[in-house]
């Protein structure tokens, strides 16, 4: 089956954590709405001129009639169509309860330059994110990876992944959290992050992964920039 | 089986998802940290004590030996175990994107009086809660409710639930969240919900069933108070 994926075209986003599960699963998707006339089909879905479950918004997936949104949820939905999910109930319950950890911290990521309102611009909010960066490098962040250190340290495989031999779709998802924060925070995390080599080293595991090497070294993966969930803004890199 | 429920006691929060879920369920529960010495008992798993899944933070349910934790991921679990969740898969991813919708509802919910940091107190954030509360009263509450009550229209049962008969667990999620924000804003809710008559209709009719409505009558039910996710705070119901 070929998935028909949508997302904002411009920006990694939230729709990553999706391609990256896409990627590695190897599965045939199209990112519909990086093609002409993707935009329009992908607005249709949204204003509920479609068939099938309403999405709140990008991103969903496509898959034969299904409409799948939330990006949990979409990564529920391909855990159970390709191997990058634990085979048994607890551990697929366990790697969601890590996908859903995730989701919070990219929230949070998120509103670091965001703490009043999407709908405002980073300018008219830019003393409430200085706050909450401040917070969030000195609480939040740390609490997030300290969390993530110690999944992988109590993984009985000791595969450096954090379940079993791995990878399963919350590696893949904590990856880009960590490339992300490396990017929006590069002066705090090159001080934070020593902290938690667990952490260091499944990043770098998973960038070197054959399918993923070959998504970063691709035109698909798109670069980080000012639009998306990570962004850089010095003022707030305390 | 007794299931070993854990959330902080002294408030409704994201704990009372799941607790709406295992009444609506008639499932046989302890909600462990009202006892005594539960709060010990739940901080053990927090600190990584317990085996299985750990929990980044409450509320999680012990089902046997699996330790979940996540709001939805609970609820996910326990639609698998009980008639809260359509039987189908194209039901129960449906109903599980709109738990992850709910999630994202709650979260900007509890925001609109923390928007800087939970670590701070809420006079530490009066200001940034004014505004962020303004952008949430005049744009995402009426954007959440349009959307949950186009879902309902859209339902093809005509059952007045968002997924065919109903109800399943967003459902009495969404009675939640109509609940609670009723509670912190008396005065937008009094101005706004008329505007979504099928959404006021599903928060009655879930207040109705006959285990919730015994729920909401018991000592089991911890009021609203000013701790948990839906506070009433009159200088933010604009």
């Amino acid at each position: 089956m070929t998935y028909d994926f949508y997302y904002w075209p411009g920006i990694q986003g939230r729709g990553e954590f999706v391609r990256l599960a896409l990627e590695q699963a190897g599965a045939d998707y199209r990112d519909v709405a990086r093609q002409d006339d993707g935009m329009a089909a992908m607005q249709a879905f949204v204003a509920g001129e479609e068939a099938g479950a309403l999405p709140f918004a990008p991103p969903f997936l496509k898959a034969g009639d299904l409409v799948i949104a939330q990006v949990a949820n979409i990564l529920l939905y391909l855990g159970t169509q390709h191997e990058i999910t634990p085979p048994d109930e607890a551990g697929r319950l366990w790697a969601h309860q890590l996908q859903l950890t995730v989701t919070d911290f990219v929230l949070e990521s998120h509103d670091t330059h965001h703490p009043v309102a999407n709908a405002l611009y980073y300018e008219e909010q830019v003393e409430e994110a200085k706050r909450y960066s401040a917070n969030f490098l000195e609480l939040r962040l740390p609490k997030y990876l300290a969390y993530f250190e110690n999944v992988i340290a109590r993984n009985p495989s000791g595969s450096g992944m954090m379940i079993g031999e791995g990878p399963t779709y919350p590696d893949l998802s904590v990856f880009q959290c960590v490339a992300g924060l490396r990017y929006a925070f590069p002066k705090a995390m090159a001080r934070i992050e020593p902290d938690y080599p667990n952490v260091a080293a499944l990043h770098d595991t998973v960038a070197a992964l054959p399918r993923i090497a070959a998504y970063l070294a691709s035109e698909r993966r798109i670069p980080f920039n000012a639009h998306g969930v990570f962004r850089q803004y010095p003022e707030l890199d305390a």
